[in-house]
């Protein structure tokens, strides 16, 4: 697959189209269209399709695609048809809330180790998952060969804990802290930022 | 200002923007330029200056832009130099995360009120604010003229929770239920789904 080939904007789209699938298939459908998706997430069709275009043919003219099909191309082509594991950084309430979210195992993501520098949470059990000092970071990333990180920890520390993480080897960063990380560019970050969500939205109130 | 002019997708950048100008203005800086903006945030300066250029001229030859300055019109544009009354609907751990985190009233996005259906959770209090039945909603929102929800309900009930939310009047909604919603063309949805971030991560990782 030639991966320098699509545009960064289309890959993003490919977990919201998986998201959509995934809700037909629960909702017991075999077949959809680019027309009917589309509709459901507000995407043109046509770009559905162009979507679609850069890693295969996936429908047939007049039944559409077959959803589960669908599902498990986008999957593999994620590499989300596997087991990932993940470290989280920063067991503050929205740690505890990222540790608690069952919605991550249920997509292959598990948090296998949770770290803080707080000494009086290191050594607490969370689902299982005992709470370690951050100073452990290097040996557990390396010894079970994760790439995925989540920071949770305040903005203060959060440059700093990125800079740990990406010499411990992780390549994806999914940031709650808010603040812009400066990490190497074979490096992905990701935003979580809800107040930049909600300014986005109040453009549009009076 | 001529609203329906701008692309939704420039919109989105403003607050990305704001962000980086308010952490400048905290690590001391008065003036700042496309070429330092674009730097920090890896977006093109061309970009960034055709961005800003929907809205006015805010920068100088040669000096740039003041970041105190920029700051208060990108605010303004984007309605945040004021205060905003939310509610949250759902009170799980995600829910408690949300209602914990002081990101928002930082940011002057005051969560006002809390509803749960949970009568185990109805009176208590979080933060000074108490749980109400979900029964009350109406009364709530047309009482504080709330127009702006978050909803950390499970994915089951968001779109119930959403057809009542927006019968209610409220015109914004940030959604942390993993399902997509379906609203009237004048309601804005935003979406908090830390998988779908994860999941676009992973097709670069092997």
């Amino acid at each position: 697959m030639a991966t320098t080939e699509v545009p960064d904007i289309v890959i993003g789209r490919l977990p919201i189209y998986l998201r959509a699938l995934s809700l037909l298939h629960q909702e017991g459908y075999e077949f959809t269209s680019s027309q009917e998706l589309g509709q459901r997430l507000g995407i043109g069709s046509a770009q559905i399709r162009k979507d679609l275009s850069f890693f295969g043919e996936f429908g047939k003219q007049g039944t559409g695609y077959e959803i589960k099909y669908l599902q498990d191309q986008i999957s593999k082509i994620l590499h989300v048809d596997r087991d990932w594991p993940v470290v989280l950084v920063g067991l503050g309430d929205l740690g505890q809330a990222i540790a608690n979210y069952a919605g991550f195992a249920s997509k292959r993501f598990h948090i296998e180790a949770i770290f803080d520098s707080d000494l009086v949470k290191v050594g607490q059990s969370v689902k299982g998952t005992i709470v370690q000092d951050i100073k452990n970071l290097s040996d557990v990333i390396s010894n079970q060969k994760i790439q995925i990180a989540i920071i949770a920890t305040p903005a203060v520390v959060a440059q700093e804990v990125a800079d740990k993480l990406v010499e411990c080897g992780i390549r994806a960063i999914l940031n709650y802290a808010p603040i812009t990380l400066t990490v190497p560019e074979d490096v992905h970050v990701q935003y979580i930022d809800p107040v930049m969500h909600l300014q986005r939205m109040t453009y549009y109130l009076i």
